[in-house]
């Protein structure tokens, strides 16, 4: 059994190195240019290496994005042990959640969403992914802010905040948008602040 | 000289279809399928006359961002004459800009955009269209609200609702969103109101 391991680790690390690679290459070149074999060569990875973890690129997409999405979530919940109180706490938890959809992964993803806007066999793969990412980010800001789902007025605040933080990602894809967007952050904190129920 | 006028009827017709089909083609079939040929075949327009118009796919696509663009905006104007008061007016305000961005139009300039992240002799024409683009809808919005944007929580809260629209759009480009939106805009349009000065 102890003699697998070492070739378990290069396996799951070469993995790992694709996957990265991957949502890299998605955010840089675009989703025509993301192939198997460019991800491959970007992670210094053989091609045939490549297709045994992944037979079709579509695979490799959705794994890097589960990927980079389920990694991204346990950073937030690392960096959200002690949590301010008052206004600083949903301010944390904004900036947060805007972080989270300004980033590399937003970038890449984007380009997944798009070429599934014209092709019905990627959206079918996408759409429960999407939706997948979208509920775990609304439970892990309400679980942040400590605010209660079951009210409506709540729900609909944080459900417009993923929207508003969609929206900053889209806006930064094209240009540097880090300042304007850190006003929109403090301004959209302190009026959500007001306007969440006993916050 | 009249004689000459039908025929400039006919060149402005012909030019409006390829523009028209040219934004429907984006927003359906993707960046990759626009091709000048493609939006003419769209349009019932021989190849040859859509080349005349139009000799390269970057000056069909960015005359058929900014007709679009403009024929919106005008549409918006002729439906704001007779605005209601208070709250109601800020809702008609918000609704306006989250149709504007979650239309086909939206959809069409996604394409566009996500296309420019990877291309950056795409993304320089791009770039300045968009902010014209996002400055008009700003002024827009601020002179249907009657709001003093000399005050920075009065801009911040507009820019913030505008990035609000540009993210309820992205959640639209993969599934109908419709339902879920409506809620969102009128709970925004109930935040923004209250958070507004003097409103």
């Amino acid at each position: 059994m102890s003699s697998r391991e070492p070739k378990q680790d290069r396996s799951r690390a070469t993995r790992q190195r694709l996957l990265e690679a991957t949502i890299d290459c998605l955010a840089d070149q675009g989703w025509e240019a993301t192939t198997v074999t460019a991800a491959a060569q970007r992670a210094g990875v053989s091609r045939g290496a490549a297709q045994h973890h992944f037979p079709a690129r579509e695979d490799l997409i959705t794994a890097a994005l589960e990927h980079m999405f389920d990694a991204r979530m346990a950073e937030i919940r690392a960096e959200s042990t002690r949590l301010p109180e008052g206004p600083g706490r949903t301010e944390f938890v904004v900036s947060r959640v805007v972080d989270h959809y300004t980033g590399e992964l937003f970038k890449a993803a984007l380009q997944v969403w798009t070429a599934a806007a014209a092709d019905p066999s990627l959206r079918e793969r996408i759409v429960p992914l999407e939706a997948k990412f979208g509920r775990t980010v609304h439970q892990t800001a309400i679980e942040l802010l400590g605010a209660d789902d079951t009210d409506p007025t709540t729900r609909r605040l944080v459900q417009a905040t993923l929207d508003l933080a969609r929206g900053l990602g889209l806006a930064d894809v094209l240009t540097d948008d880090s300042a304007r967007r850190q006003n929109i952050v403090t301004q959209w904190a302190a009026t959500l602040h007001a306007a969440l129920p006993q916050s």
